[in-house]
């Protein structure tokens, strides 16, 4: 009834294949691999309840009251303080602006960058999240390959070279939906190539505090050296999600100008949430806790993967993920994954197919298995239903 | 540095005249009429407690964890209920979204409907945030004049014949910056011009509780009368700003896809605010606590009016606001309002002039007041302030 009214970047935006996919996962029978959903173990609850207490009584109105757009003070000084001390970056609150969730980042990074066919550089596969935010500025994707170590080298230089980029997006740690990570090697390999690029890089980060092993971090691509990088982190699945919180690092120029978008967007985002998080933050050890969740999804992440060498035919591959939530399954070539969409819901467990997370999906043979959300005896139970609907096609 | 890589959006949007004005305002000595915030009698503090320490205990991981793009189903149903009571209207949920503030819901009708040089009707003068957030998509705009008693009947005429615009805004109810309230009739008269136009309607009416009379509500223009009309309410000035909660109301094909907007541009709002605030609407009498606002604005709002009338020269009109937050003050014609902003500095009172609510401002000879945020006698220095640098002018 509508359509003569909506704008040409609602038209062009493909409906939510994965919310139609997560209707048919909510049947209580079935066993869901499909969501994303960090697990509530990653809530400290305890803890924000003893801030929310005490902000209550320390701040009054305050927490109550309209606020500044680019965010909290302390909270900004936080993420500048931890990112001065992982990273030796040389920044100040300026650099920092809080976000109604990273989703909201990505939403006014397209804003303030992308006109209408703009070039992005994304991941091939990507995260969903991005490509519809983009995809309301109308943004034309071209998607360079990931490999187990990161971005293909080769594909990049004739990505970089026929297109040309404005902006590239990429997930190093972890990656949403591969669970892959780009090696310390890959990583000054793309630098390398792309540095004397004019293009802006955007590096999403909301999963590198979940490293399984205690290895060192691996810095960012082009960490420290040039202010054409935005650094994306968010509190979503190190402390809740549900207040909405994530955060972009960037050159000060560039904060300013997603500090215009966002007063346009929604003022700020919400200032209880910001005070109740910079107040657990400053009296709590966020290490400790994140040791908690990244012992529980390493135990369910190894059950997913013991799992699938155990159930699955020799033909499927998938992912080892060192980190995150993560694990992407590749079945033989020509094989159809909604075909075996079809089949898992039959045998009671869901998954998301890779259409999504492809600019042109076509002939599909992948998926993205998410195992932070269920139990070791639960997840085995979902792999053997899913080793049977693999068996039927 | 960045200039060659924003966005055509992002470079139309004029810089925050606001915000540059609002930094002058922020020193200790001055009186402000500047800001737009609600008196923090308007949170009900010690009520909000008792719900967060309630939802804590009754809901657990769920008031942090991810949740639906729309909204909070209670929260979404106790507006429902309180529209049909109020306004029979002929809703369900589905008819509702849940925004991240009132600010976020311009914004989403600004992605869902508004193609570049697309026209948007206004009022003359119009809300800033409106037209902040529309900047972004491009959007032409087309002023109508606002009467004391609402739009220019004849004005709307010539508006409509001569730019047939695609949307109009309008704020029927207390309106920022004026403080002007549409009569009955007005309201009747604009539906009658409007009704056969292929035009949505937005209605923004975040004061329309914020009654001082007792007179009975008006209705919203079209009520219950067309499938166009898009009626938008907040949280923001009877319970809280800060946790950026506000509504749409629409046909149930624009709220989908307003859905669609949201979820690209921050997933959902935050799932806290929505239960507290749920939480809060059903265990208290909002009626109640918002007769005590009413009350103290009441008594702000007649500070200031008669100050005005005793102090002003007589050239100097303003509006006579029966609720909301503003004022609005018009200088003789061919005072330039920037001359009296500097002398008014320097007499250590603040306002905001005219300019940003305007499409065109030139020549601008108008300002808006806020007296929701200082007590009577403050209100009383700073009108004869103002009055001493009116006679400087």
């Amino acid at each position: 009834m509508f359509e003569n009214y909506l704008s040409e970047r609602i038209k062009g935006t493909p409906s939510s294949f994965i919310r139609e996919i997560l209707k048919v996962t909510q049947k209580p029978e079935i066993i869901s691999f499909a969501g994303g959903l960090p697990n509530p173990i990653s809530f400290p609850q305890e803890e924000l309840k003893v801030s929310m207490d005490r902000i209550t009584e320390q701040y009054g109105a305050k927490i109550y009251q309209y606020s500044t757009t680019c965010g909290l003070d302390s909270l900004r000084q936080y993420i500048v303080d931890r990112y001065k001390q992982l990273w030796n970056m040389d920044i100040t609150v300026d650099n920092v602006i809080i976000t109604t969730g990273s989703q909201q980042a990505l939403d006014l990074i397209g804003k303030v960058f992308v006109n209408e066919g703009d070039t992005v550089m994304v991941e091939k596969p990507s995260y969903l999240g991005l490509l519809q935010a983009f995809c309301m500025y109308k943004a034309q994707f071209v998607q360079t390959q990931l490999n187990d170590d990161g971005l293909d080298i080769e594909d990049l230089k004739n990505t970089l070279k026929t297109h040309k980029p404005k902006l590239a997006y990429l997930i190093p740690n972890f990656q949403n939906p591969t669970g892959l990570t780009y090696t310390k090697e890959n990583r000054e390999k793309v630098f390398e190539v792309i540095k004397d690029e004019n293009m802006i890089l955007i590096q999403d980060d909301p999963y590198g505090e979940l490293r399984f092993e205690e290895t060192e971090r691996i810095p960012y691509i082009g960490l420290n050296q040039t202010n054409k990088n935005i650094y994306l982190g968010s509190f979503s699945k190190i402390v809740t999600p549900g207040m909405r919180l994530g955060y972009a690092i960037a050159n000060k120029e560039i904060i300013k100008m997603l500090e215009t978008a966002k007063q346009a967007s929604d003022l700020h985002s919400n200032i209880f949430g910001q005070y109740l998080i910079a107040d657990y933050l400053l009296n709590n050890d966020l290490d400790k806790h994140i040791e908690k969740i990244k012992k529980l999804y390493k135990t369910q992440a190894n059950a997913m993967i013991s799992a699938m060498e155990e159930y699955f035919p020799k033909t499927v591959k998938f992912t080892y993920p060192k980190g995150g939530m993560f694990t992407w399954v590749t079945l033989e070539e020509g094989k159809d994954v909604l075909t075996l969409f079809d089949k898992a819901i039959a045998q009671n467990v869901a998954f998301v197919p890779g259409h999504p997370f492809y600019v042109n999906p076509d002939k599909v043979n992948t998926l993205r298995l998410n195992y932070t959300n269920a139990d070791e005896e639960t997840i085995r139970t979902g792999i053997k239903r899913l080793a049977a609907a693999l068996g039927e096609i």
